[in-house]
């Protein structure tokens, strides 16, 4: 089969639920990050994003540079996010002030670019001395990966080169340093791999290839290289471990690695350069790589809500199964680096389980990391929040119980609107001969083989598809794994189908009218005994979305509630909060004044109301539970 | 009622279990850790507890210290734990070669204390500059608490004064630069408050009462003092945070804390003192903050094993309901600790709670403390263990799944071990009229109000006791607050007797022959759904044990098991460890290939086995739990 690439972000306009998140990222999280990069934003900590690219430009042009660099290592990274959400925001909703404020931002970026090439803001206000010493911490080659993501979009965009030339330049400048300098290392936050990537299939530019395919060889090969950079250096940014091989992806070259293993951002970002790369060159070792890593995180080290990373110890992935509920760590950013990588996995392989996975995160993970307002993030979320352990337990200090206006380390809002609003990338794929739905959704789309599509649906929530062929061709239509049954209609008339690789394919012409209805009902999901902190639990899908218990809508208490899984849930009344309900049968175990007693609590047959996980914490904070104890006597 | 005390160690001569206990520490702990202080055990981390107190003296004569001072800041407490046990010992079984043994190295001990009555060895090899500069971190009266515990029990047990001379002249310096000399501060880890008023029972030494009185009442008044304290010094031992004031219990005065807070071994013994000295004083103030914080512990942040401390961050307490199962803390230390304060609240009110939980601590974390055949420990004891994550996983890596033989931290095992051979004091008190028998073992007992007492009993097994009088008088005996039932019997006709605050008394001849039956049946025990981790779940108890399931009994997996609690466990058969069983219903649940699955996984009825949780981890590395899920289908 021809390989297939992702849509051009430009060619989906959305209608309904991807359009109410968009115009949410346009409307108010884009203003209010543009904001909080000017620090105009109130209630908030400063983030000085623009104020360092300005006195980094002083710096350059020998001038006082004021009030000097403030932030994390990364800041600059914020305001690439920013220009990427940004851009993708104008591909699909012109707007010319937005559009200002970008050209005005990348002009102060300019200027903050040295003359060689060189852009970051810390190194070049606090210390030019220091550039590239410490690639373990210091996140230039992560910050100039987000510029080289935000220069290419802004460019697709709106066609406008002023800060991809800047991106080119400095990536000549990193390629000169270490292709031809022959400068050791490898970037301590992987990154700037996808990222020149992207430039390669934006530009055509072969250095930017080469860049990329250098760091993903040479990583893992020189092990001792974060000891001995270490070694050589008398500063420190957080006084990482260099010789935590395993965290930092530096214990063997990427093509032996085995396990999804250290931060799991950065893993996720290498996995999907490393996916990238294999479809450009055919490398069988990295396709081979990709595809074990990929089984890893998706058959062992994965949570049912599509959250990675189950330790707040580094923000890693920690052991096989090792998957705790309460102390979770699956951080908003890294989700989204799942999205990226089932995407680059996408390319590399036509198999429907990439887009499940893309999927699980996207409406549930992704979505949760902000609240329904657009004004307040997750950085952390967990599948049990405790109000009075949550947050508050030395064990439990990241699980908030509620989501923080904005952090010092802001690398999720922006990754999450950036996300967004480029979601057609995810949601469609195609080959020359071939327009794939990878994830149903409303709105318009334009493949560049000449398929256009007009989609109605009710999803996430209503799993009846309608598609208008406004242009006819080849679909392939994907049938989600959770998808138990499915009927495929052409101009109303039923297709015999059968997926091939969870997709079917059929060939329409233009004006036809396609009908798939998917299984939109409520079902029970059962862990493997493997995984001993849900072993013996249950919890509620309905399509994509999974589902949680509030205390909200259930007395303030859900630890107190079994499910019973006998009796399939039912669909209940739409929330204010623009969500519908599910309905388990449930019991009520009562209150023990005691800690442990030899009498077993009386128990109260109740309906337990759940919502989709994404809109949890809406509400205040209360109890929640994805994974519910299961009731032990039905029969009473 | 008059107020009862502990019974002296040297009354109580075991059979049976304990008999059991006592001589493996006889026989192989403490030669064992003989051999360690002399660095002379095999396999096993250096300890250089002789050599430290050889070089200090070498230090004080003004001679080259060799090898210098090696170890942790409280090396010298590993002396004095191992010479307390081995008082203990000979108390109950002469043995002139240990008496040797301790009588060269109280000499030792002799020669490494300064002519003003300073004593420990780190300060004393390393720079006497900086004594007493660091109360939060440097645990010198920490040392000296523990030496004086030694001193006072190698006395009462051989009448030999010198090492109790040395520890009086040591708390006269102490007394001289805190009250006389007014220098400020309080204990960064209490424990010299309970030596000292073990001192003072001992010795009648009003200044050890007085100093005792001191470092309680001045503790959290001066809230600032340790961040002082760091300020005014240029050096650290580990980097403590000196205004965690909670943690350091130094957030409020003792009389006004509300909560069980701060590193859970530190706690209990602040708290032991505070009992103590209640009862010296009759201070209502103290009395109703040792209740309170007796609450706080055993109605919110106890473990069913009577483990204390439910996380690895500063091996602390937590906050209420916080008892995670596979990341618990619950020192060994603690629990003994929690034996050492429910003795002291005993003295200080009449009531059959503190014995209750004083037995849950021993039979249970204690003893679980020690491999079975005394030659390996755990300093943490989970109540539940999963190979592949705990040891691994980093929020795992403290609950390391087998003993280790030994730690450079090796508080636990002599601690252990001087709690084994002084079980007496726990299991019996008295006052001028009545004897209590607060824990039921086998041996003889004689009580200084002149019953004698000579009890035959399976305990903890077999909760039939017989007890011969071999000297009459007025007897208590506590009926557990697990025993459902009991009956007791005098020459073979049963007594109507109703407890009060848990004890029953009655009054006895000489010859009298005293049967009591307690209930030794099996018990599902079900928690407060107040607690997250194991709403919902049942563990088995009979009689003071609590049971729990392993691997190895039950074909290698115990996560997939689903006890039945319909139905009661039934006692099984032996095991060669020499443990009872229980067998309990339970279905199997089929491990599932998919991490995740609409398909409720195959369930197949099986027996489950169980064992004493203080008897796991003897047949190597296995699963194991003490909470077990519930079996959500019983009719099938």
């Amino acid at each position: 089969m021809k390989k297939k690439h992702r849509l051009r972000f430009e060619r989906y306009a959305p209608e309904d639920f991807i359009k109410k998140y968009q115009e949410l990222v346009r409307d108010t999280v884009i203003p209010y990050q543009y904001d909080v990069l000017w620090d105009r934003a109130g209630n908030t900590e400063k983030s000085h994003v623009v104020q360092n690219f300005i006195n980094a430009g002083k710096a350059l042009r020998g001038e006082d540079t004021g009030d000097g660099f403030y932030g994390m290592v990364f800041q600059d990274s914020d305001a690439a996010k920013w220009i990427e959400a940004a851009a993708y925001s104008l591909a699909v909703y012109r707007d010319e002030e937005l559009e200002r404020r970008v050209d005005e931002l990348v002009d102060i970026i300019e200027q903050a670019q040295d003359k060689d090439g060189y852009l970051n803001t810390y190194f070049t206000v606090k210390d030019r001395e220091k550039r590239f010493t410490n690639l373990l911490e210091g996140h230039e080659l992560y910050c100039s990966g987000h510029m080289i993501e935000a220069a290419c979009a802004y460019y697709e965009a709106t066609g406008k080169r002023k800060l991809l030339d800047v991106m080119i330049r400095n990536m000549e400048h990193i390629y000169d340093y270490f292709v031809t300098g022959k400068h050791g290392g490898y970037p301590g936050h992987p990154e700037i791999e996808l990222a020149l990537l992207k430039m390669y299939r934006c530009t055509g530019n072969e250095k930017a290839r080469e860049l990329a395919a250098h760091f993903i060889d040479v990583r893992g090969v020189d092990r001792d290289f974060y000891a001995r950079e270490k070694e050589a250096r008398d500063w420190t940014v957080w006084g990482n471990n260099p010789v935590d091989l395993e965290y930092m992806q530096s214990d063997k070259p990427v093509r032996e690695l085995e396990n999804a293993a250290g931060h799991a951002v950065r893993a996720v970002y290498l996995y999907t350069a490393m996916a990238d790369m294999a479809s450009l060159t055919d490398d069988a070792q990295l396709k081979a790589a990709a595809d074990r890593l990929w089984e890893s995180i998706t058959k062992r080290r994965m949570y049912i809500t599509g959250g990675i990373g189950s330790s707040v110890h580094g923000e890693a992935f920690t052991v096989d199964y090792d998957l705790p509920n309460d102390t979770a760590y699956c951080e908003t950013c890294a989700s989204l680096g799942l999205m990226f990588y089932a995407a680059a996995m996408n390319e590399l392989e036509c198999d429907s389980k990439f887009a499940d996975a893309a999927e699980r995160a996207f409406y549930n993970t992704a979505l949760a990391g902000m609240q329904l307002d657009g004004k307040r993030f997750f950085y952390v979320n967990p599948l049990e929040s405790l109000p009075g352990i949550s947050g508050k337990a030395p064990t439990h200090r990241h699980t908030v119980p509620q989501r923080p206006s904005w952090y010092a380390c802001a690398c999720c809002p922006p990754n999450l609107a950036r996300t967004i609003m480029s979601f057609g990338q995810y949601a469609f794929s195609e080959n020359t001969d071939t327009a794939f739905i990878e994830i149903y959704a409303a709105g318009k789309v334009r493949f560049e083989n000449g398929c256009e599509l007009d989609i109605s649906t009710g999803y996430p929530y209503d799993m009846d598809i309608n598609i208008n062929a406004v242009k006819g061709g080849r679909l392939a239509l994907r049938i989600p794994s959770w998808s138990r049954s499915f009927t495929v209609t052409v101009n109303g008339r039923e297709e015999s189908v059968t997926p091939e690789n969870g997709y079917v394919y059929i060939t329409i012409n233009d004006g036809d009218r396609i009908g798939l209805s998917l299984d939109g009902l409520p079902r029970w999901n059962y862990p493997s005994v493997r995984v001993p902190s849900i072993a013996g639990m249950a919890a509620l899908t309905k399509g994509p979305l999974v589902y949680c218990f509030e205390g909200a809508d259930n007395e303030g208490d859900v630890v107190g509630l079994a499910v019973d899984t006998a009796a399939a849930a039912k669909i209940g009344e739409e929330t204010d909060l623009g969500t519908d309900t599910l309905i388990a049968d449930a019991y009520r175990t009562a209150d023990n004044e005691e800690l442990y007693s030899f009498d077993e609590p009386a128990v109260s047959a109740v309906k337990a109301k759940a919502i989709p996980y994404y809109a949890w914490c809406n509400r205040g904070e209360n109890q929640m539970r994805v994974w519910m104890t299961r009731y032990p006597h039905p029969q009473k």
